[in-house]
């Protein structure tokens, strides 16, 4: 399989899928394609013949079906090894996982929006600034670190559901901007944070962002060069 | 089974849950809560005691337990209805579908927001003002056209995948934008976006939506009344 992904240090979308399958070691080639976002850039016309949705993460098997959207290719892998648990073996915990992850797919908007992921800045100045300004961010980060909370209080932690599942690689790209933009959230939840930066398959990706040592000025709206 | 719900003639992710449970005749009462958009309103304090997440659709089991969310809620049904083809059967089919309804619930953000979803309301003249003006409205419908068109030349329709799933239930409220909206699609396409204005179970959901009468107006950019 293929795994078509944007630059480690910018893609929250692509960081999900590469995270899964790091953690569950799914054999698979990396294909990153550099997000330059100027009109008429190469890497579009190479994903559109990949994917006619044109989004990254992408997921293609050895017969060349293409996969599109980090969700539906959690799923595609859950179908392709049910060995593994991708998602929870009790039922309503796998329900509670999959309510999460669709929660995160379309909402956190300002979280998104205002703290974009950037593996290598650390920017703990315009947290603090976006913090005392921003009501929609302060929103969104209560209602996730209570939903984190539920969850590993269920559980027992150290993941939300105990064991490292889907849902942790959906939400490993938001310990990153908790922790670049150094966001305040209760101990449980910075607990969970921290625990997702030590997995080995968030470590990995994290070393990657840091190797490819690029600047993106369309994903850049706090730093005018590295 | 219990299946909160926002105005039907409002609330596009209300109606994709709807519809699911209805095409497939699985057992639930509706709770309906007026989407009142104004601060205090008596409906998040009943929503949030039943999902901390705060947001509509949400489905309460017999025991009580909550699942929210569309695309959870339809994983959900098909892991408790394996009987009912909420996905296709085939393999390849599913993740295709999947894929379709995750990029149906974090994407399409032009259409989604300037042509909110209003059952009730005709409006042609401001979808061909809308057309005329906005390239990324023009550019959300054409890939919706081409996703549809691709699915349907593979299964042969009537629905994307042949018969009516889960991924249908999520278009349905796409099918009454672009007729609402009077927005140009394909032959194919409004063949399917007839198909399932004519489906019974949207049929139902829209018979719903016209009896309410009500008037939102967080939910009008375009009309001052009804």
């Amino acid at each position: 399989m293929k795994l078509y992904i944007g630059n480690k240090n910018y893609s929250s979308w692509s960081m999900r899928s590469g995270v899964l399958l790091g953690a569950f070691g799914i054999p698979h080639d990396e294909v990153m394609l550099r997000l330059d976002f100027t009109p008429g850039a190469a890497w579009r016309q190479e994903l559109a013949g990949v994917s006619p949705a044109g989004k990254l993460p992408v997921l293609v098997d050895d017969d060349g079906f293409a996969v599109w959207d980090s969700l539906a290719i959690t799923e595609f892998i859950a179908d392709a090894y049910p060995d593994h648990a991708i998602w929870p073996r009790d039922r309503q915990a796998r329900a509670r996982a999959r309510s999460l992850c669709a929660e995160m797919h379309a909402g956190f908007t300002q979280l998104r929006t205002v703290c974009p992921m950037n593996i290598e800045a650390f920017l703990p100045e315009v947290g603090q600034t976006l913090w005392a300004d921003d009501e929609a961010l302060r929103a969104d980060v209560t209602r996730l670190d209570a939903a984190w909370r539920e969850a590993l209080a269920a559980s027992g932690g150290p993941f939300l559901f105990g064991e490292f599942g889907a849902v942790d690689a959906f939400f490993a790209p938001v310990a990153i901007r908790l922790s670049r933009f150094s966001l305040p959230v209760s101990d449980a939840a910075a607990a969970y944070r921290d625990a997702l930066l030590a997995h080995p398959a968030v470590e990995d990706w994290v070393a990657g962002a840091m190797r490819e040592q690029d600047f993106l000025p369309a994903a850049e709206p706090y730093r005018t060069a590295r």
